[in-house]
Parts: C-alpha cells; sequence; structure tokens
C-alpha cells in the first residue's frame, strides 16, 4: 500500500541524510519537480509538507521549501577500517564488564545503548489485558511449560513470517527469553570452543562477547558502510578460512546500521547453501524501517535450513518484555536440546500477554507510531551531533533501526573518551567494543532509543565539549 | 515454633515409612506411650490425631489407631550400587531427547516428572495482585532491567537467607530464569569443558545432561540412601582425581530424596573449602521438608565464598513461574558476565508478582500448605506403589521433596519399561537418566507432585502390571 508522495519523501529525505541537499539549501519548486520528474504537483506538495512534519525541511512562506539546521557540508560517512584475514581470539569481556557495572547506575545517560524508551510500551493495551486475566487463564500461565514455548504465540509468529522460500509453521519456531538468548542458544548449539564464527565489522558487541564467552574465534568479514558484508569478498575468504557459521545482523546493523540489498541478500544465502555453512540470522530490528517496506530476511532465500534466524519483541513493543524467538531450520531438535538443558522453557506469562496483545492486530499499529518515532528520534540526535561535536566528525545514516555509527577525529581515543565521559555521568559505547581485533579507537556508537530532550541534548553538547577537549 | 505433638508425629510417621511400624498394627495406647516417652497423654493424642489427618493411621472406635494400608512387610530401601573410579564422559542427553519430545503430550502421563501441579498455585492472591496493576507498575515492569535482577525480589530472598555464617545481602544475589538456568549459568562460569563435576550417584538427570551439554565429565562420589554423599570417602577420592566442583543437591536430592544430616554438612564444606573447591549447591527441594524445620543450607557453613547457592520458587509457588536465583560468593562477578552474555536479564513481571506476593507475608502460608500437601501426596503414591507393584519393590522413603527412588527386580531393564509404559501414554523416567555410568538400569524415579486421584492409581496400577510381566 505505498503512497507515491511517501516513497518521494523517503527519497528526499534520504537525499538530504546523505547530504545531497545541504542545510538551508531550497528544494526543488513543484513545479520543477512535476516538470522534472513527472509526479503529479499534489504528490510533490504532499510529500514536502511529509518531510516539514517528519522535521527535514521548513516551509518558509511564499519562498518555498528549505533544508533545517544541517550542517553546510552535509553528513559524512565514517570510513570503514581493512579486516584482518585471520580469525581472532576475542577479548571485550573486561571492558564490557566495567561498562555494564555503570549501566544500572540511574543517575548514568545511555548514550551508547540501543535499547528504545519506555515510551514504546503500550500502557494501555498491557493494562486491559491484565485487568481481564481470568483465574484459569493464570493457571495456565504458571502451570508447567515445555521447551518450544506458547503454540498460540507461535502461531501467530508464524502468521507474520510470510514470503519465505519455505514455508514457516507453529512447529518451526522455539520461543526464548529475547533475542541474546535467542543467538547465545544458536552459538552453543551449531559451533564448539575453537571454532571460527564469521561476523561483519564492525559488528555487534554482544555478539562478540557470546564468541569470546565460548571460546571461539571470530573472523572479521568484509563489510561496506551501505551494503553490509561484501558477498565476493566473503567467497574469497572462505576459500583459505573455516568458518563454522556467520553471526549476522543484516537489516539496520548495530552498530552501522546499514540494510544489506535484497540482491546481496540472495548471494550471500546461496553462497553459504552452497557451502553449507549455517548463519545465525538477527533481525531484532528488521521491524524498525524507516520506509514504507521492511527488507526481505535472509531467512527468506533459505533453500536448505540452514539460517537459523532470531528475533524479539524487545525493540518494537516493550524493553523488558524478554520474549524472543528462534526459527533454527534443519537445527530445530538440537536447539530445543541446548534450550531444555539451559532453562527448560521461557516464561509464559509474557508470552500469554503478547498472544492476547497480538490477536486483536494491535501489533501493527504499534509498528507504524514506533517507526516514526524512530525516525525522528534519529534525525534529531543526528543533528544535535553535528551541531555540537568537531567540524571532522562523521555520521551514519541509517534508514531503520536504534544506532548511528559516529568516527571522531582521528586523535581520539574512544575509550579515554567513555572515561572522561563517566565523570559527567554519560555512558559511551566505544568502537572498540564492536570489533575482534581491536578497531575502531576513534569510533563510538550512540543509540536512538529516546527522543530528543533538553537533557539529552545537553548530554551530547557535554559529549562533544569533551570530544574538542581530546582533539590534540 | 515446634509444636511438641508435631515433633512426635513427625517421630512416628518416620517409623511407619521405614516399616517400624507395619501396615494394620496397632500403635501403643496412649498410656503406654504416656510411660514409656514421657509425654502428656494430651501432646500423644494430639499427635495420634495429627497422623490421622496426614492419612498414616486410621482409628478405630475403642480399639485405638492403627497403620493404614502399608504391606506387611514394610518399606523395603533400593540398594545403592559402587561408584566408578574414574571420571566419565557422560551420555544421556539422547535418551532425554526422546523423552523430552514425549513430555509436551498432553495425553502423557508423567510419572517420572519431578514438578508439583497446577494445585499449589494461589490463584487468587496472584489474581488480586494483577488487578491493582497500575500503568505506572507496568512501566517498570517492562521497562529495560538490569543483569541482576529486581533489588526488592533480592531483598525478600536476603531477608529470607538468615543463619549464615556470612550475612546475605541484596547485592550478594542474582536473579536467573529458574533453577536450571541458575545451575546451568554456575556450571559454565566456573567449568570449561574437560573439566571433572563431582555429582551425587545417582544425581539429577539434568545436571548430567548440563555436564554432557558442556562437554565435562562426571565423577560419581560415594552416596548413601539416607546421608548423602560421603564425606570420609569423598576426601579419599580427591586425593586422586582433580575435581573442578561438586553439583549437588542435599536436600530432599532429586531422585533419593535424601537430607544430608548438618553434621555432614559441616564437615563436606569445610573440606571443600579447606581444597578450595567450589560447590554448587540445588536447593530447590529445601522448603518441601515434612518435619517441622528446614535444614541447614551447605551455604550456611561456607567461610570461603566457594558455594553457589541456587534456587527458585517453581516448586513452592507455581511451576510455570520461572523465577530462581543464585547466591554465587566470590563468583558474583563472574556470574553476572555469563548471565548478561546468556540473555541480559530475566523477566521482570514475574519478579514484581513475586515481591508483591512476598509483601505481605503469604508466602510462609504458602509453603506450610505445600508441605502439608506434598507429605500425603507421597504416602499416598508410596502405598499405591507398593500396593500394585511386585512385591520385591523397594522405595525409598523420603522426608520432604518430590521423589521417590523405586527399584525393581534386578531382571527388569527400565529403559524397556519407559518404551512399553508410552503405548499405555505413561511417561516413565528410567534410573539410567540419573548415572553418568548407565548405572541404575533396574530403578525409576516417581515424582508425587500432584494427588493420588483414581486417574494416578490407575496409572501406577497398569506400570505395576507391565512391571510383573516383565519379570522373568
Amino acid at each position: 500500500m505505498a503512497f507515491q508522495y511517501l516513497e518521494l519523501a523517503d527519497e528526499i529525505e534520504n537525499k538530504i541524510l546523505k547530504g545531497d541537499f545541504l542545510t538551508g539549501e531550497k528544494l526543488p519548486s513543484l513545479r520543477k519537480m512535476h516538470q522534472d520528474f513527472n509526479h503529479s504537483i499534489t504528490t510533490i506538495h504532499q510529500a514536502y509538507i511529509e518531510l516539514e512534519k517528519r522535521g527535514m525541511v521548513e516551509a518558509k512562506e511564499k519562498s518555498g521549501f528549505f533544508v533545517k539546521m544541517f550542517r553546510q557540508d552535509g553528513i559524512r560517512q565514517p570510513d570503514l577500517q581493512h579486516c584482518k584475514a585471520e580469525p581472532q581470539k576475542v577479548n571485550v569481556n573486561n571492558l564490557q564488564k566495567s561498562i555494564s557495572k555503570r549501566m544500572s547506575d540511574p543517575n548514568m545517560s545511555l548514550v551508547g545503548y540501543a535499547f528504545p524508551s519506555n515510551d514504546i510500551i503500550p500502557i494501555k493495551q498491557f493494562s486491559k489485558i491484565f485487568k481481564s486475566l481470568l483465574p484459569r487463564d493464570l493457571e495456565d500461565v504458571f502451570g508447567y511449560d515445555w521447551t518450544q514455548g506458547s503454540l498460540d504465540l507461535r502461531r501467530q509468529i508464524a502468521r507474520r513470517s510470510i514470503g519465505y522460500k519455505k514455508r514457516v509453521s507453529s512447529g518451526d519456531v522455539v520461543i526464548t527469553n529475547g533475542c541474546i538468548e535467542a543467538v547465545s542458544i544458536c552459538l552453543t548449539a551449531i559451533a564448539r570452543p575453537g571454532d571460527v564464527i564469521g561476523v561483519e565489522s564492525p559488528t555487534y558487541n554482544g555478539f562478540l562477547q557470546q564468541i569470546e564467552e565460548n571460546s571461539m574465534y571470530a573472523l572479521e568479514l568484509p563489510t561496506t558502510l551501505n551494503e553490509g558484508v561484501d558477498v565476493a569478498k566473503l567467497e574469497a575468504k572462505l576459500s583459505s578460512c573455516k568458518v563454522k557459521a556467520c553471526l549476522l545482523n543484516p537489516s539496520y546493523q548495530n552498530p552501522l546500521g546499514f540494510v544489506m540489498p535484497t540482491e546481496n541478500r540472495r548471494k550471500l544465502v546461496e553462497l553459504l547453501n552452497r557451502m553449507e555453512i549455517p548463519i545465525i540470522e538477527d533481525d531484532v530490528f528488521g521491524d524498525l524501517h524507516f520506509h514504507e517496506q521492511r527488507p526481505p530476511t535472509l531467512k527468506s532465500f533459505d533453500q536448505k535450513g540452514l539460517v537459523l534466524y532470531c528475533s524479539s519483541f524487545s525493540k518494537t513493543l516493550a524493553p523488558g518484555l524478554k520474549v524472543g524467538w528462534i526459527i533454527p531450520g534443519r537445527f530445530l531438535d538440537r536447539i530445543m536440546e541446548v534450550k531444555s538443558n539451559l532453562n527448560l522453557s521461557s516464561t509464559k506469562l509474557n508470552q500469554y500477554l503478547l498472544v492476547q496483545f497480538m490477536r486483536n492486530g494491535s501489533y501493527d499499529r504499534q509498528l507504524r507510531r514506533i517507526q516514526n518515532e524512530l525516525r525522528k528520534q534519529m534525525c534529531d540526535i543526528t543533528r544535535a551531533v553535528l551541531r555540537y561535536f568537531p567540524k571532522d566528525t562523521k555520521i551514519s545514516s541509517p534508514e531503520g533501526g536504534l544506532n548511528l555509527w559516529v568516527q571522531l577525529n582521528d586523535s581520539v581515543d574512544a575509550v579515554e573518551l567513555y572515561k572522561e565521559a563517566l565523570q559527567d555521568n554519560i555512558l559511551v559505547v566505544p568502537g572498540v567494543l564492536c570489533s575482534g581485533s581491536g578497531k575502531y579507537r576513534n569510533c563510538i556508537r550512540v543509540g536512538c532509543g529516546r527522543a530528543l530532550d533538553q537533557k539529552l541534548e545537553k548530554t551530547i553538547q557535554t559529549l562533544g565539549n569533551i570530544v574538542y577537549d581530546m582533539i590534540v
């Protein structure tokens, strides 16, 4: 149901974010756009109004629409660093531990974290569900549960997994306590200590933590800023290194934010299917798309049951919901065995809540609400970083998800920045956490899960000032 | 607050279960008891009435109190088998997997399983708590959570952990998704693949599953039927074999049901403290005592922070609650790291429910109710097994917990029994699952989590008939 004006607005927004239109610049007039691109005047006007709503442009009376507040030089994209050819022993947990200890400090401003604020929680609907809980529901909800999880919830999840090569049914789904547990179960189910796991570079720090915890090795796969894993280079790499599995986050990746193009996905899965290498696909940001449609999953191209698809509701419904799932393909039995030995089953109560919530179709409405909020938040935070950070700061411009990747001046060590910022109660995630080989020392991740209020703006300003002071 | 008559009733019940009084036998008259043991007539009478309530004896008008329905020869205790001297590679997961697949079949009667029925769930109180949930509670309950878990719940747990050598405070507790997860986290936190883990023999099959999953080795520790691990023999064994940790279930052990005596606990912990060997203590049945007081925990003797205490509310409040905890002593940081990498944190909603429930003191009332029900159920099921199984059947007589250990005629292979019984929709747990070295082939575990209704009695009768047919 793509409306033409929305598609056009997306296209222009993209150009603004990428710096094709600069701050203060006037957008082409309605007439010019009509002549050049064959859209109707109404469509173009609607698109401009939409962009105004999104905070990207402002209308000036009788002059037209102007790009807001972006810096004259637009956004400069971060650079990617060369991947090590060899698998790496990972060492991120020590730094992560010291960060984790600070995370629970209520005074700390968690600038680097990829979780949404409590504003996304559909309190009213949840409240209604709790109020209507009957005693017999409670008996069911607190009774013993089996490893695979609620059949009703698995049905709902299967129903949403349309367009897959092989139909997904409720029997193909295993419920977990969130997506991190899903990935952890997949990793221990299909690989052993000493095995090599292919990851994007940079990659989500949580992946590296699990690889280290399991005494596995990380192989950095050549990754581009806008398209993710480079399939041709991957093929070359696989010929020289035995990889047990790839652990990927192809949609609005943490931390870079890229979306792997459809054609690349197809090629990637074909290649790894052919080589019989399993893919653990973390799709936790897949539904957080700013444009009309979500990207296809890797799973949808899987011909051999070699993709273990993982996701959760934590980014779209409530950060503390802790309900995730795996669609493990041919590894179903093994995944159930690991889950059963780990904690037997997941909490039933939260699964019940979700089933009730999804039954009345609220989930799609919820997604649209969240997507709009996140898009706005990410634009606002991008602008704030551009405004308060030194001019040579480079920043990614994702089309979905929760993360910005920010590259600072070469002389800035982000681990030092992390330590400095702690004194102002700001918790930064340094880029080295996202690299198995200590790269990206001058990068940080910035989370966009909350709205840019005065407090957050002040935090970003403070952080910018610290960065200014650190440049030599 | 021990009432004399209750203590006396416990003592007599014990004697009945152990066969000192046989079925149909008359208990000593009130006068005789008064003369022999110096209790008041009132106390003795109260004790007999209590035993009548428990279903152990029946009053016959003008004749006195008679032992009910136990077989003439009383209960014969199962035999223990000699422990292998060497650590064993464990192989139970294959059999376990085929059993697990059948567990979720709603037609299956799960005779072997150690979980309570839904009857224990305090539906009314839970319902009240849900009804009174405010929107701001919901925001808190579904907001992001930190690895250690709810402070309020940890406070409640710490408050119950009195009498420990070193005071337990909320900061010493880590919340998990149930006790199985607690044990799993402890095991991976302190041991690596290839390490040797000391376990009771027989031991809880879940321990062996985790040891196998983690590619560790199990060392069977000489265990006695009524007192658990033999500390002197353990000391000898440790001098010849390097053990990384001991994984024990000292209170109402699964499957034997023994309670380790206080003095042995002290000696055990002293020994392992001295040798710097950590103990993972699974205390999940500790509160399910049939006598006045619960046994002390191993943790309470721990001088060096080497005991990792694990428990949960699944056996006392609701089988599907999935809230457990670890008191990890000196391993706190490491446990938090493993938990964080595994699934970041546990479900907050269930923790909130527990806090509300415990706040108004309902938990102690709940425990007393469950203890009484379980005691009754275990007596009833013991009697049913004695009635319907062949005469040479031997059976344990635990003083708490949920499990009976049943030894069948030497010619019966319990794995065959398991297969046979499946055809009658009965799921048996064969004893070999509880041994790292394939012992206890003629034993089964029988769970006492539900009341002996007609259906269960019929099931036990059917099972008894199959056993009769299998004896050669």
